[in-house]
């Protein structure tokens, strides 16, 4: 099988690189971006020297695959996806421009106008819950970090309707979430020492959260980002009220009931590290606890380039192609 | 002035002096500590060097000034303060045992069989909220760090009665707050590139904030607690829901107004950083957000060591001695 | 093949797990450890949770494996190793025990009496040099991790006599090279925000870097570790002196040639970075620069935990059983 | 006394104005910034807030004092130092611009061609070495901060000729270093876990190092920085060859001597740490050690924007105009 990574500069390509070595079903892959065409791949990501020996950036327009990962950004992805589709080729888009069904949210979060989603069959690819439509889709919208981790750690109370619908989610974020270029958000000195919130109330993942998990249920969710002083990894910490008092072991046993299928999710008693997924696909939830004004307290942490963007949009196409789902993403994760 | 400290051998010993050495009132300074017993301050602290020449540690029991650190751990407390007290000395105690009122919830939280209070004035040493207690008082109580921005930062709301009774603090600190001596959890491979939730439901400090905060109104606390890979600070992100929709501009206004003598408190609309404060005894407020939930989000900064321990503590001398409040604390912060 | 880890519950244990998880080779695996006897393996490396089903630790006299790593400290190895031998199995040992042709060195850096090296092929492995005694030993000797990143590097301008004889090797490790206890020095507020010299002359990394070099051409090491606020990865800073004026094209040439067979060495003339071969079995040199005292200055980068650890030692079983020296290996570096 | 900043926005400009709050002669300030021209200082150094009420930036045009700091590029010093001087005020210049006797080493390194020096008494602003030429100086050229831990590390020994001629210095600095505005060197994902060497034969601070430590004896630097996952703090490691055997306490009684009456260096037997330094004008020196080669090993260390710039220019001023020479430098080192 053939792939193309438009957009293969920053992280989240050099992360599809990475997987896609090892992917067994991969015969040939295109890397294209307009700046560094004609450049070999290693001065762009130098740690993959030796590993794609003579691979070159292509321009984007040069593309012929039998699937294509747009990482590209919000924007850049309206105007490329549709002709990438008419030209029969299967798409992944990592950026938030398929994300949404109501285009009005998308349009006010990002502030793009949007021309109308294509003809095609559509999915938001977050396997765990939308294996089936992931499976028939042309175009997937991979969804974005923060929603990963938010979507999957609250999912079964919110199906099971234990909770108040006031959810509150407290978001822990590593610093390679903002992407490979600098600015004063990501300067050392200004990311060292210190834990940043940072659009307090007006992230554009919150209506993303919040659009699918009302499709299990309803729920009403406050979302608050922080930058952290790391490199990979998100922790999501979720506050949220219990309609009625409940054992933590009836929780947990709902959640493993819930995943027990999932490759990909890990369930369990003790608080989940950064650590225990970092470079991985996993998804690790646990801490569970309940105090004494029946607010339960959980965690879930993905590696935000795996899990949360690059491994997770691998996932998908294995989905789309009918691989086994695991195909590529066999990678332990790296501790300490 | 004379002054002792009992336990200057860890993080908040060596703040206090770094602090006392400025003081002008300051005309003695003991250091007591039973292992380092004859040992010179710099062979513990060798950042004071040359700062205090010729200092040595004596015993605990030689101690006599008129006034005591006591930065000794809980359970410790217990057994020096009152002799201390009896031999007509003030003392400030750094350790949780003297903070509680109700001494069932200190015995439960710090699994300790607490003797009862000593006949003597005791006042727990927020400045701001308790000034007048402490200025009559023999035994000031020093906040914990997690107390120390989580009241200042809600005292507001609560007073004003102005935001639901249950209030979620996700607290994020620096790992200095786990004192000088090593252990699994402060292991560097263990903290770096992770942040760590920690007694996410019965942390010590969860019952003080409840117990301080229920003096100026009805609230409940759910507080968590995560460890992060820095050294000093705690950044305390307070979600709490609003009873009717208010504009940000009132609750600003409210804040400034709540807190318009106190020379350690700034507030702001801004987002506040860990570097606006390192190593002053600033507490720094802003950040306040509503969101369509009806949730305000709001953030304290401090230096856990500085207002959240020793600054705050010799805040607390001053105004027991009658000195001027901001006496050795006029240190500015430093950033970055 | 069946291989055992006696020892496995530090660092180097566990990187050895997740490198032979993925060893076609690898039909079973014993995790020994006395302390831990009976438990899981998620409950010492909760990231390997879900990797090895059913993975127990027992005790390490019950090992019965055709290949032992023996990841015990030093010290230690010297009373297990002679029996496994006895037994027939194969050893790789991560210690220093092993090491020395040389054994008073051994003694005086050790503080260990040595017993006397026992009847059995004995290699040093670091298979670009040695890969010959390797293939034939029952035994090999892990190379130390500072060794490793500095003997390849210096080992081409040795073996060809370029440079004066005084050597000098300013290396920087992260702190996992210290092992998973912790301790006063790597409590985190101690490490972090700060690089720190360490056995600034008398390392027991010097005499085995200068040992094995001797075996090349004449040499004198001067060298000195530093400690690095980062968990992997080491740097080494290597400053020579040429014994007469060269063109960089030359040195780099004879670099690529030099290595022009190896797997694991890739040799550029851009300056190395640790993410650039974190988590992988790389040694990646470059940087070479020539200043105007005819100072030549270059580096290597390893992580230490892999190709300065357990990455390598599976290097060595493969050369010692036969395999294809890379299987297992085909890591890819982790970047950022 | 009346001082100004020109450039006050930066890294330096913020250490100045902390540094000048304390100072009991300054009676004004003005800060000035072409771009933030009529901006409060808080909105540029937000930590500052409530520390100068009312300060706001003027135009560089503008600037009328007794003294200026040009805390300006290098370039744009050579511009506006002569017309500072020539309306009378003196200068203490923080760019590398009146750092270099010899122009043409300065246009090397520098790539900007130099006017020449101004008619005025110029200094190069190392008290302990340069004291009485500051004293009568109207125009002073702040050390680089490379320079400052190097050349009074190596001093002693250079004054002394205790050494062979080649020295090598292999510096680690924090990132601040770098200044406050972003660029790819400084992204948090390109620092963080990784310790980078840069320009490591032909940084500009090579030249100044050698060209004041030749004033004091014969030598030859080979000078190699690496920026490390810091953001505060220069450690200085020196390898060097004694001529003939010595006992470390003579050397250390050297260095107590050569120093003894300076306020701000710390001469020790233990290794510095960053930690010991950090907000302060401390240089410390120590770790003397000798091996086998009668390499001859020592360390520096400095706050880079302290000593290493702010601090020492302070430093320069209190000489310059008479005042204590510790005069608003009083500071006590942050640690942990």
């Amino acid at each position: 099988m053939r792939v193309a990574i438009i957009g293969a500069t920053g992280y989240t390509g050099g992360e599809l690189l990475r997987l896609l070595a090892k992917h067994e079903k991969i015969e040939d892959i295109e890397i294209a971006s307009r700046t560094y065409k004609g450049e070999p791949l290693f001065k762009v990501h130098p740690h993959l020297r030796e590993i794609y020996k003579d691979l070159t950036f292509i321009s984007p327009d040069e593309v012929d695959s039998d699937l294509v990962f747009t990482a590209t950004p919000h924007g850049a992805s309206l105007k490329i996806v549709p002709s990438l589709l008419e030209r029969g080729m299967k798409v992944i888009d990592l950026s938030g421009d398929y994300r949404f069904e109501n285009l009005e949210v998308y349009e006010k979060y990002y502030k793009v106008k949007h021309p109308g989603l294509p003809e095609a069959n559509i999915a938001y690819g977050l396997p765990e819950l939308f294996r089936k439509e992931i499976k028939k889709a042309d175009l997937v919208a991979n969804p974005g970090c923060f929603p990963t981790g938010s979507i999957l750690l609250l999912a079964p109370l919110v199906k099971h309707n234990l909770i108040e619908e006031r959810v509150i989610i407290d978001a822990k974020t590593g610093v390679s979430g903002a992407g490979a270029n600098p600015s004063e958000v990501t300067h050392f000195p200004n990311v060292n020492e210190d834990i940043k919130p940072y659009k307090v109330v007006d992230h554009r993942h919150k209506p993303e959260i919040e659009e699918k998990l009302n499709k299990l249920g309803k729920v009403r969710v406050s979302f608050t980002p922080h930058l952290a002083p790391i490199t990979r990894g998100i922790l999501t910490t979720a506050h949220t009220f219990l309609k009625e008092n409940l054992e933590l072991e009836e929780i947990l046993k709902l959640y493993r009931e819930f995943y027990k299928d999932e490759s990909f999710i890990r369930v369990y008693e003790e608080i989940p590290k950064l650590s225990y997924v970092r470079g991985s696909n996993y998804c690790d939830i646990g801490g569970f606890a309940i105090d004494d004004n029946l607010r339960l307290v959980l965690f879930s942490v993905i590696d935000n380039l795996v899990k949360g963007a690059s491994g997770q949009a691998i996932q998908n196409m294995n989905i789309m192609m009918g691989f086994d789902e695991k195909e590529g993403l066999n990678i332990i994760p790296l501790n300490p």
